[in-house]
């Protein structure tokens, strides 16, 4: 979730990733003035009204200029002296509630992550708070020239703030994706998971965890339910006294992987290869008269298949 | 394409529809002071600084404040008195090129050809274009207490003028998504593709036009290729001389709309297929010592899965 960022005391830079085309670009907007940006400035408004307006019509009574305000005042920091407090006054601004159920945790997965929600119609990850969608795939006080960044830097103490926030107010089976095709593992041992998320929910209000491990469709299969780093997760999470089960490449999510790879084996549907098999055997022309192109059955009715998969 | 729309000549409202959580929500923000209301300029402005600042920077020295002036002329006009015509200043300013083979025109899809298109990652269809995406599921200027939109009024002429544009600078394959679930036909013959989209493409600039019919996975199967308002549109195509072909169930998109659909037979992937009759031989446990929870062959190497192709 970390993005690089760099920073210069006189002069900030946006430097901001957009998430859906997984493109990373650098705007080169120079902060003037009381330190804002213009991109940022209305960027952050025109998400905020969006919002509160299209997406979450019930917040409608939240003033976006008091939570750009809010939020600004780390602008005018010391870029290695914002601490999550610092985000307090925009948190409770900006706050409202998850819905039960719907809380959807991550580590190396962003961009799956954003279209799999979907803007909060399938779930409502941080990114689909409004607290978290305001800053989202966006830098600010980024250090220029700078090795490494600084352990408080503006950023990274937003999204501190953010996941702890997050957490707390999340309730019922909590959703967890990991990413079974990271070298590093799929749960970082040290993480915003790790120490910003899992210490801060609420034990009482969590029925339990769900972890999905997706593993890329090309491959590698580095970690899956109970090996390396996910059986370190499990382990934590079991001694935390939660219940939690671990599912390999949740379908619904595998389904919007293979978007990309519609070609690839393990994305075809079954009607397909109903039909490749039968094919094999000679008897699609029998049941199939009209043969489709490109073996694709899908557009014969469900009976058929039914018929279909008794045969076989 | 069309969304409905009401506008009193004193007091115009923010009407709009947030495609990404397929809800229809009324903002009810009132204009005032010279028509402009904050959440329309806000959301605008903002859209079109995200836009060009993080979609495509290429673009980054549009100047978004001249933009939003050329837009709003028709802010003031009267409500029914808004010609195509009047938005040629703001699309001049807000035009660019798009991609070869990357455009995507569609009828009674809008939400899933914008969760397909993935913010132009994968097409660009004209909500992915920044004058498309200035005005996408927001409405300005209704007609208050009107059994019936006038003609000329201001999203229509929105919509029709950027159709237009659209069309005039798309090139090489061209896609289209219908609905074959659609009750009145797949392909609307009183349309925006049909009457401002079709007569402006470009003949010297398009090879060919892909159609896509798309039926719900829980149907009805209303209309496929070569049949009814589909077999019209083809015929229209072949007398204009395009090259075109219909491709029923696009299996890209047969995906996407199966991630809300997992459990459906349609939407069952063929490695779990595989196991599924390899366990009603009673050979899975041969082949796979551990069984998998759920019938989830994907974890498997796809070696495996070739073997037991083969053996079927």
């Amino acid at each position: 979730m970390a993005v690089a960022w760099e920073c210069a005391a006189a002069g900030l830079r946006l430097l901001a990733l957009l998430s859906l085309l997984s493109l990373e670009l650098a705007a080169g907007a120079r902060w003037s003035g009381e330190g804002t940006s213009p991109q940022l400035r209305s960027i952050f408004l025109g998400r905020c009204a969006e919002y509160i307006t299209l997406l979450s019509p019930q917040l409608g009574d939240r003033n976006c200029t008091a939570i750009w305000e809010a939020f600004k005042v780390v602008l005018d920091k010391d870029p290695c002296s914002v601490l999550p407090s610092d985000y307090d006054l925009f948190i409770n601004l900006s706050r409202h509630s998850i819905p039960r159920d719907k809380s959807l945790f991550w580590e190396n997965n962003h961009l799956l992550v954003t279209s799999y929600s979907e803007n909060a119609r399938r779930f409502m990850p941080l990114c689909d708070v409004l607290y978290g969608r305001l800053g989202d795939f966006l830098s600010w006080c980024r250090q220029e020239n700078a090795s490494e960044d600084c352990e408080n830097n503006a950023v990274d103490s937003y999204w501190k703030r953010a996941s702890m926030q997050y957490s707390r107010d999340s309730s019922g089976v909590i959703y967890v994706m990991l990413n079974g095709s990271e070298s590093k593992g799929a749960y970082p041992v040290k993480g915003f998971f790790a120490d910003f998320e899992i210490p801060y929910l609420q034990k009482d209000k969590v029925t339990q965890i769900e972890i999905w491990v997706m593993h890329d469709i090309e491959g590698p299969n580095v970690e899956s339910c109970g090996e390396g780093s996910v059986k370190i997760l499990e382990e934590r999470l079991k001694a935390m006294g939660f219940q939690y089960r671990c599912v390999n490449d949740h379908h619904p999510v595998k389904l919007l992987m293979c978007v990309d790879h519609s070609a690839h084996p393990d994305c075809a549907m079954s009607s397909r290869s109903l039909c490749v098999i039968h094919a094999g055997l000679g008897l699609i022309t029998i049941f199939l008269p009209q043969y489709p192109e490109r073996w694709d059955c899908g557009q014969y009715p469900q009976a058929w298949q039914v018929i279909l998969t008794l045969i076989i």
